[in-house]
């Protein structure tokens, strides 16, 4: 395959289709800021298509310099056949094909200071880009997908991640395969929902933790509560039913943060 | 002006310009859930145009009893002219023209838990509607939007709300208005920024407060900057520049949350 066919238009296309990309093991990225990231994180980059008109002009220099360093096939196309392959509002002018990562369960006792997330499925795949964009702000170590349906893979959850996406360890496996893992790795698992009684403040995670997200609509999965230690709710004290799934998994990924890491000293007023 | 023509095509699209809109001081709000949750909550609704082929039966007719009930002019359109005048990617059948709604700045001392939201400018109505949703769900009064940009009736913030954009008071106020306000009412104002060096968890927010957001791509403006008491930040723990504007709402407020009503007895783990 010459980078011609590789990055031909009709291949970049098709990659839109999850069933393409999962085949492949490929994901488009798209944009400066995204492809930077890609390539600062050490992803492997199979391919690149720029149209310089599109392209900041000593950024887009930085960048080129930066694919020809990596040795990146370069396919170069015009404005007009670039807003063809672009899913953007405001195309950049370049988008990589990067090689899909996913990593196994670590084997062995997890770290001290581990934290995944656990998700089977989220609607909106922008929600998921966030999330996983709030993890790795919060230091997080991956996302831990259970079961086929979530893709973090998908165009508009990678555009959400604002390229955080690199920076996770992105796992995915069955409900049997990660109850025994955390069974073994001493992981706790937290749930949350809107039915639980506690409060998700007032249980410990200064421990390896795994915060287990339902999706938008019906909340956790039985198959997903039944993984957890406990289940936990975010206090609601207005009339809406439910937080942003990604402001939930903030709310809470940082309430984890505020255990492990208080601010510096007495600063931090304790009610 | 006949229900024909003031629920009329033309019109309801021309609603999806903000300078109609707010010629009119109306908005459009869509689906079942929005519009059931305006008319619990009191908004004053002008019109409906309705498509029965497209809302759930029994929902449906709990709507139509509801509309007449208040007594709205109703225009009922088949599903092909529905889908023309919606906007959302599964019609519901149901869209409300309904009054814009605005509050002054309350007058004398705040109440002692109020909570309100100042922005200047959210760059994606979306991310506004999730902020909306969230000052909702954490027991706040309201959003105070500093000039003229910010739009909470732009429909994709109101369909970000969740419906939650009936139950918050919306100012519209100038920064010179606004900074008299607050010293007046004793309102402790403090930004959000990358760049401060107190956290975000090291101040009290157990006082009438006003959080003051930035937009996703400048941070805080100058004049936001200069109201604010104190300014903070919410820590990043990995290679990201932020989070999303949403989640950083949601985890500062939540922290005021937590400041303000603490989980039962010692229940909450002191770091």
């Amino acid at each position: 395959v010459t980078p011609g066919e590789w990055l031909g238009q009709q291949r970049i296309l098709a990659l839109r289709e999850r069933s393409v990309r999962d085949a492949e093991g490929v994901a488009v990225v798209e944009g400066g800021r995204f492809a930077m990231r890609a390539l600062q994180s050490g992803a492997a980059v199979l391919g690149a298509v720029v149209a310089r008109e599109l392209l900041g002009k000593s950024f887009g220099a930085r960048l080129s310099s930066r694919l020809a360093l990596e040795r990146v096939p370069v396919r170069r196309v015009g404005a007009a056949e670039y807003r063809v392959l672009s899913l953007a509002a405001e195309p950049q002018g370049i988008l990589l094909i990067v090689r899909q990562r996913w990593t196994p369960l670590p084997e062995g006792v997890s770290r001290r200071r581990d934290l995944w997330v656990g998700v089977e499925r989220v609607h909106a795949p922008g929600n998921l880009g966030t999330v996983l964009r709030t993890l790795v702000a919060a230091g997080a170590r991956g996302l831990v997908c259970i079961g086929p349906d979530a893709d973090p893979y998908d165009s508009r959850c990678v555009r959400g991640t604002m390229g955080a996406i690199f920076d996770l360890e992105l796992v995915r496996t069955t409900h049997a395969e990660l109850s025994s893992w955390c069974r073994r790795s001493r992981v706790f698992v937290v749930g949350s929902s809107a039915h639980a009684l506690r409060d998700y403040r007032s249980v410990s995670y200064r421990r390896p933790a795994l915060l287990m997200l339902g999706c938008e609509r019906g909340g956790l999965s039985e198959a997903q509560h039944e993984l957890c230690d406990k289940v936990v709710k975010i206090p609601i004290r207005g009339p809406v039913d439910s937080l942003n799934v990604a402001v939930a998994a903030g709310v809470w990924l940082y309430e984890v943060v505020a255990q492990r890491h208080p601010p510096a000293r007495s600063a931090r007023r304790i009610p």
